[in-house]
């Protein structure tokens, strides 16, 4: 049996509790044996009481610690760990391995998903990054991750940081794209509601196809009378701005071909 | 028994004819009962021979001429046509109704989705987005449309226009950011498979969240740390122009609440 402590009650660390709980119902012979929480009450739903603590002096001997807590108190909650030389990892996509505490052995467990409160995901087929600083930590790791995901990954800290950026491209930024979508419609009183089965299919061909491929649109086809009518109906400046920042980049990679 | 005839052979024109197709093994009373192609063999695989022209002169004689071609021969090929006062549409987004030549009666029938060759999409989620001269042809339109589409809209041409653009943001560039998140991935020796379940998401949380609601990411919680970590990361200019002006767009929205 592995012993697993989560520490954190946010929605990485929501998520990761309901998959652990999952796979153990599944008989995986990883175990989640407690979470610690400031406020008990944010995880009181998902984990008996007594597994459940807001003290980090009582928490329990366990295989690996996971600490999934915001970026920038990973560093202040791996150094009062009360304990020496057990494998701690963060969750975190832009933190660096050495922002652990010295005191443990470090490691990373980054899913690399976009986490929303109260929607479930299936945990199967999101991509589980990992880091550590021997084989053996590593292939603990690799065996709690594979518990929960189909998709595990080793991956360094420089290539986690490249992830992380990609990451912000396609759903931070593609996110964005969405809501200037909507702002769009909202001005000119078309339901936004329309757009959706384009978002969706915009999505799914990248399954299929290279994003090369999967290119359309007037900058793709050079198609200069389109691109100025647009620009000429665009209110916002804003709008207008990304507009012709994204066409440009477009244009240029049409003319590297 | 309606009946209707495709001007065209492209992507749009090919997924339209295998869209009323299906609706008439299924019993639809809209007949398809010509196309017409320049190059015979672009169709031959969907439509049997004797349904295919490439002589306008031949067209036969029917309730619904759907012109399926690329914007700028949309007028032209209009003009072309041998005879008067039918009910003529196009099939372009960003293409007034206008631009039809005057002989026959005008309309629009603009299914708002990306078609790509040899990959199916289910019609009958595709908004088709209708608008014509007079309540008559609406009918006739509306009719059609809903034989191959549960999603049927009546819109203008400026709210088209809007839709048309605001595509553009939503498909067009969020598949470049797409290709950006490709471009980082290579450029770190990281699978960009990696990223695919985060696109997926992405899309995903939009169907059920506003794009407000379902914002993240480092502008979003105005993390000046993380977002200057990245533009250090960002060794090409275009993807650090791209990155800045999104996120300078994100942390302006937040702002504004």
């Amino acid at each position: 049996m592995v012993k697993v402590v989560i520490i954190g009650s946010g929605n990485v660390a929501q998520h990761l509790i309901a998959a652990f709980q999952n796979a153990q119902i599944l008989g995986s012979e990883i175990q989640l044996i407690q979470v610690y929480s400031r406020q008990t009450a944010n995880v009181s739903h998902l984990v008996d009481l007594e597994q459940i603590t807001n003290d980090l002096d009582t928490l329990a001997e366990a295989d690996l610690y996971i600490i999934a807590v915001s970026d920038d108190a990973i560093g202040v909650i791996s150094s009062q760990l009360p304990f020496k030389n057990r494998l701690v990892v963060h969750t975190s996509g832009s933190v660096p391995l050495h922002a652990l505490d010295e005191d443990n052995r470090k490691g990373v467990f980054y899913p690399l998903q976009t986490f929303t409160k109260n929607k479930a995901v299936d945990f199967k087929i999101i991509p589980i990054c990992l880091e550590s600083e021997n084989a053996t930590d590593y292939q603990l790791l690799d065996k709690v991750a594979k518990s929960i995901s189909e998709k595990v990954f080793a991956i360094n800290s420089e290539q986690r940081k490249a992830l992380h950026v990609a990451a912000v491209f396609v759903n931070n930024f593609t996110n964005h794209l969405y809501q200037i979508g909507q702002e769009i419609c909202q001005e000119h009183q078309v339901p936004f509601e329309i757009l959706k089965p384009l978002i969706a299919e915009t999505a799914n061909k990248i399954m299929v196809l290279s994003p090369e491929e999967a290119q359309t649109g007037p900058a793709k086809r050079n198609d200069t009378a389109t691109i100025e009518a647009h620009e000429a109906f665009l209110s916002q400046a804003n709008h207008l701005n990304i507009y012709k920042t994204l066409t440009q980049s477009i244009l240029e990679n049409g003319k590297k071909l």
